[in-house]
């Protein structure tokens, strides 16, 4: 099933996408629903931000791959995370598919995508068994975690390097039907592939993540999970279109923009 | 004015506090808002969360006295920051004013307060000037920055050293008419006065934040941006009661129980 979040005839809701068609639905994929109608294409409504996250957690450094090369192009020894211990991300940065990544004008040159899968959280998850994690997950859906590297490697924190105004592209819509194992995220920049991985190849899985969190945070509906990326990526600029593809998901597409 | 957000006959909404005395209020601070009664001895009603921010910001090292002495007790040379990098904390922590601390099982002894300065936003703040800053604050709470110091230490981040569930109260209410520089806070524990200091003797003041933090990131109603803490904190442990007071707003307690 794919939850579309969109915007027609002025009101914004959820809707469920079959084919090129969005069908209204009254309530929506955290609680009761049922089809209302009526049914639109696609292509003549607004797509909107899939979930407004209560909470907005990252796994940072998750696939070995990404972790090596960074450590190889900065000249430093490998060092894998012992745990997956999760960051934050501003919710004020979300963008949706087809918005634009505005680059602030005092950015370097060093601005760059991480093509992740998020996590979209279905059900209240306290004190979760890894064996049942999966079944507090609502679905899935993409991002792209734009990131300053200036910023990133000088200031002491990532709030401006990874969560400045339209920096977290996530989208188009929450997949709830997915085979993990068989997924590939790659990335494209003006329609040539960049990188290419396995989605699923992480050093801490989904279910992993959900227990240990919910060890001593409560996740809620809404929240979610940025799982990481993996290779090197390169520099954006603008006129540039970025498009993350994830089989079994769709395709983030999102052009690049001087901001102000 | 002093906007109080608390629960009665099975509803939740804002009010204003006049003495010991809340009035209903139909809209909120957020928006247009009128005194619709009935008027409650604020004995009476559940006290809530001030406000659901839709982002959590925290100033970090924000006072000289708490970084020197931090420095010192870790043996390490003073190191100031040298521009308000501002990070996140979770919304899932919050707790409101009278709920309890749960400290998790396996938490070290270390766990310690911070007493803190919270701004609320009132307005969208976008690439604001330092001079007109202040006026996109609708008021002030307090904030008890609750750390376990072991976690703090050997996570990779402060996913759960400072977002545990329950380790951030805030409240109990918001005053909107504050004159900063005649603030102290002050930290008691059981009732003994612990830690007391200039609310705005800051390293990087209130406007100065908001200035920068919006040069990049669209501040919106609601948001929360925590101030910092000085001095050196203490431990404490379930059966102890925590109070945060700052002159001009009011007292924050909360009892520490042992969490599961």
């Amino acid at each position: 099933m794919r939850w579309v979040r969109y915007s027609a005839d002025g009101k914004t809701g959820y809707g469920l996408l079959e084919g090129d068609s969005v069908e209204d639905v009254l309530g929506g994929p955290f609680g009761p629903f049922r089809r209302s109608g009526p049914r639109r294409p696609l292509g003549s409504v607004k797509i909107e931000i899939p979930v407004i996250p209560p909470t907005f957690y990252t796994a940072g450094i998750n696939y070995s791959g990404h972790a090596r090369e960074t450590a190889e192009s900065e000249g430093k020894p490998l060092r894998l995370p012992k745990a997956p211990d999760v960051n934050y991300r501003s919710p004020s940065a979300l963008i949706a598919h087809g918005e634009a990544i505005a680059i602030p004008k005092d950015a370097s040159d060093k601005v760059q995508y991480e093509g992740e899968l998020v996590v979209v959280i279905g059900k209240l998850a306290r004190r979760v068994h890894e064996k049942e994690a999966l079944s507090y997950v609502l679905g899935y859906t993409i991002g792209n975690d734009i990131s300053e590297r200036t910023w990133q490697a000088t200031d002491r924190t990532l709030w401006r390097a990874k969560n400045a105004d339209t920096f977290k592209p996530m989208g188009p819509w929450i997949e709830t039907e997915v085979d993990l194992d068989r997924m590939s995220t790659t990335v494209r920049v003006n329609g040539t592939p960049m990188i290419s991985f396995r989605t699923n190849d992480m050093l801490f899985g989904i279910a992993e993540h959900i227990s240990r969190i919910s060890r001593y945070v409560t996740l809620h509906p809404g929240d979610i999970l940025w799982m990481g990326t993996d290779g090197i990526p390169s520099n954006i600029k603008p006129g540039d279109e970025v498009e993350v593809e994830i089989g079994g998901i769709g395709t983030l597409r999102n052009p690049v923009v001087a901001g102000s």
